[in-house]
């Protein structure tokens, strides 16, 4: 057990110790749905100015429209009622400094079963932040099992000012 | 344009009008990523005290394991360096409340192509939180892409209490 174990768990009694927050209900209380990067500096309930209920928030690497991420909103939305869907994603993201082919080398590099088996996975890098929101907007605008009347915008978190910057051109696709 | 999304570009000026950590790294400080659900109820950086900067966070329906998941986990690791990972599951939790056939009922009310969609998707849905945790920590760390030096602790957090209790037997599986 290192420091870091030890540190959650004491940090998590300190945060239960004065857990107010017992009587939330299940479903998002704004009836919101934000999919959004896993990176360490995005803090989505605080630069969206939200409270603990509001929101379900799906996170993975590049905050992309996976088959898993749409999975997460279509549950979302038909058990859990959310109708309008953030897709955030953001300035200095690390899916920008790599490509299929350079995991598939860094895999290469541990050992032949690894590099094999990267090989069958799309790592969803991106090239472009602006046409990685359009593209994932559009996808799930499209998606079958996302009904029409779903709200869906695009934005850019930007790591270095704190400042969500709308992609208009999402907007004009993901506006029912 | 409606208030939800009037409330969020306000909030996030107030936010950003006092963001002064424009100098953190792209890594995560403390060599820490979390896999949890998307509940609402859910703050995964207050409930371990952490920082902004400290972890990626990666969230689906559940907090499963599933491919994509994975994909964040291993760039995760391979490309930023984390080595501690924390899989996350939580009592009252929306996945516990259907299963796979339910799905495809509630999207059979929709039309028959939403009905038929829905049938190739593993909703990954929940029968019981502590057999969920020992999965999904199980599969993370047998997958081929998983090294054995990462540490993998499991847990299930407390919608009522705030608490995280850990997943013995998931520790058991989990630590290298």
């Amino acid at each position: 057990m290192d420091n870091l174990y030890n540190d959650i768990l004491s940090a998590n009694n300190e945060y239960s110790s004065k857990f107010d927050k017992s009587d939330l209900e299940m479903p998002p209380a704004r009836k919101l749905a934000i999919l959004t990067c896993m990176d360490a500096r995005l803090d989505p309930m605080r630069f969206a100015g939200l409270s603990l209920g509001d929101a379900h928030i799906v996170r993975n690497a590049g905050g992309r429209a996976s088959d898993d991420a749409i999975r997460s909103l279509v549950i979302s939305h038909r058990l859990l009622g959310t109708n309008e869907w953030f897709i955030i994603h953001h300035s200095d993201c690390g899916m920008e400094t790599f490509k299929n082919e350079e995991m598939h080398n860094i895999l290469a590099e541990s050992s032949t079963s690894e590099s094999i088996e990267g090989k069958f996975i799309n790592w969803l890098t991106i090239e472009d932040q602006k046409s990685s929101v359009i593209d994932d907007v559009t996808r799930i605008r499209n998606h079958i099992l996302v009904p029409d009347e779903i709200s869906i915008y695009g934005f850019i978190f930007d790591v270095k000012t704190g400042e969500l910057n709308e992609v208009k051109e999402a907007s004009e696709i993901g506006l029912s």
